[in-house]
């Protein structure tokens, strides 16, 4: 059995207990949902006041040299190549997640000429699938995609393939693909592989340069605690820049940007994943994110997050035991990202009912309830607490009221 | 004659003049660069630290629903719509203007099958141009980018056009096309206009919907003051909204965002222009600056802006002849957009000697020194002032130093 003084036992030796204090996390709550949005660094305020009044309104358009925001793109983007394996020079801060996957997918094609497939699983993300058919829509049907189960990734890779891409934690269940063994499966195959980190970076080890991995894209506003809606990143391995020739050529990722030329050149570097003008205020909240993560060290957190994920379990499987409950995803800490999920039949309303307590985690169709374990701020007591009415809900029926079945326009 | 004592009673007599009081406007600094970057609303900054420390901070995901984030790119689009002649339900703010270009162009093409031909300037703005050809290297030079000389747009269009893209008003020489009678030739043709609106939009009257503007795009950070980087809109006229499949089949952009359905399936509205998650910060800064444009009158915006490029042309004929400068645009005042464009050869050096002295403008190859006017916070006297320093700078040769005339990474 655990306890809550077991639970506090843990926190009160846990090496990164000083970072939570790093963050904005409102009384009452108890936010189990960085993995969709990660809560205020309280140093962000500042620097974005600072972006407002001084570079903005004093700086004006001299702020793109004087203040750096030019090099933002590339400077964020080597801070999060730190954070996944990426030596500098292969990573930019652009756009948004889905955005980036479509030039990361039509440039891997244009690098496979002759091959047509694009692999992924038919759970991947909703809007990786999204962008893959809107490519191949766009390409008159010229592309096959190639969806196949859970896990199957691999083995549907052959001499067809451009590309395969996969999620690196599974958004829902939390499994962790093996990039090395799925890299070189890719490889031998002739084939490229497309990594969406979005549920991995800055909380997970990732070795994107050492693993061999190709291309890979991810968010700034889960686990990076950039903010709602913080640009997305965008990683290009060296040795493919020269042949990575994106379709979103817009003028930042020119040769010569302010050239005015009248034809595209690509910049000779990782600048040419780059498309349109960041927008500043957002990508300055992200580098905060971002740097809070950087004071931290990833061994830590993932030794955190295996403590964190296992003791969930275990206290879900103690405390809620006969409420048809079910978990979903690997049973081994190891093998499981920053997250447990758990279906019930009324995970939606239970769920809501959890978040009108403050516990707030998130809902994934059809009956997923998704409690995401943020190293720098979650605590074991945390989850202690959270499991509590988690069990009190289930036992009292406390979900069972209108307001939590009825399905809101956000879950 | 116009001396100062002139300008300063065209001031005195402005409607628009207490308007200047709600942008932060550094002292020393006159600013004829809001075509470039729009100045800091002074209600941007508490606003965006209210989406900072509540709606991130305190609200953390509940906000998409409880703040409002959801609604956020319809919300700001209809409000620049406002500005730009089209109803509600028409536009949407995402992503970046060459972004938005690409989805037009892309749906253009597929709306006009059977039609590959893409008409555009020569020396239409770089990034529009480039982002046509990397949506024609991507489809494997299927498309043919027909660049023609400016003003001949319209003779261009025949029946293999799909789609005519133009800069409302020319980024160079601030010209103004005729929406009306270029929307008629491309409606005969059974072509469509996509207009790039970055340099009318919100001081300059527009009327998308009344003169059957098909497509539009437009800028956040210029004359909409949203930021740097401000997120951009995109326009799509209700007619066509049902066959608009723009390829950037992004989550935001399905029929339901939160189902996570495998298939991508449109919006059945304007929505289907949305892609991935907006930026949220950026987005909630532009709409102070879009909120402060439709507080005035676009009547009032438009005279005055006409009798500030009237102004301007004649101080600078008046005090700077015989120095080599000449104008670049339209004499008459009434055809012309927000700017004047002066080139001279060593403009380039002549444009940092002005910016040394905190008189910004902007430069623009091989030799134009472009001054912007936006009605809102420029006056007559600040022509004044930058004319007499222009004079000063010519007369004197203080732009021939080495700072000056060394060109730098951003101009």
């Amino acid at each position: 059995m655990t306890g809550r003084e077991d639970c506090a036992r843990l926190d009160a030796a846990d090496p990164l207990a000083d970072r939570r204090g790093r963050f904005e996390l409102p009384e009452g709550v108890i936010y189990l949902d960085g993995n969709s949005l990660g809560p205020l660094p309280k140093a962000a305020p500042g620097r974005v006041e600072q972006v407002v009044r001084e570079e903005w309104g004093r700086g004006l358009i001299r702020s793109w040299n004087a203040a750096g925001w030019i090099d933002l793109p590339r400077r964020v983007g080597d801070k999060i190549g730190r954070l996944v394996g990426a030596a500098p020079g292969q990573m930019v801060v652009a756009d948004s997640t889905s955005v980036n996957l479509f030039k990361a997918l039509a440039a891997a094609l244009g690098m496979r000429p002759g091959r047509r497939v694009v692999v992924a699983e038919r759970e991947a993300f909703p809007t990786d699938l999204y962008m893959a058919q809107g490519l191949s829509e766009l390409l008159g049907g010229t592309v096959e995609l190639r969806l196949v189960d859970s896990g199957a990734v691999g083995e549907a890779i052959d001499g067809d393939v451009a590309v395969a891409m996969l999620t690196h934690v599974d958004y829902r269940t939390g499994a962790i693909h093996d990039m090395e063994a799925l890299n070189r499966r890719a490889r031998d195959a002739g084939a490229l592989m497309l990594w969406d980190l979005a549920h991995s970076a800055g909380v997970l080890p990732v070795e994107l340069d050492r693993t061999g991995a190709d291309l890979a894209v991810g968010c700034g506003y889960k686990y990076l605690n950039g903010g709602p809606g913080a640009p997305a990143f965008i990683y290009v391995a060296e040795r493919h820049q020269a042949s990575f020739r994106q379709p979103l050529a817009g003028w930042m990722g020119h040769a010569a940007p302010f050239a005015f030329e009248q034809r595209y050149e690509p910049a000779p570097d990782i600048r040419r994943a780059l498309c349109g003008t960041p927008p500043v205020l957002s990508l300055a909240a992200l580098e905060v994110g971002v740097d809070e993560l950087l004071a931290a060290d990833m061994g830590l957190m993932r030794a955190k997050a295996v403590s964190l994920t296992g003791t969930f379990r275990r206290l879900v499987a103690a405390e809620c035991a006969g409420f048809g409950l079910s978990f979903f995803g690997p049973e081994d800490p190891q093998a499981c990202g920053n997250q447990v999920s758990v279906r019930h039949p009324e995970g939606y309303a239970v769920m809501q009912a959890l978040i009108h307590r403050g516990m707030i985690g998130d809902f994934r169709r059809p009956d997923v309830m998704r409690f995401g374990f943020a190293p720098l701020y979650v605590r074991h007591v945390d989850l202690w607490d959270a499991v509590a009415h988690l069990r009190d809900i289930l036992e009292t029926r406390a979900w069972d009221r209108p307001e939590f079945l009825r399905r809101a326009a956000v879950t």
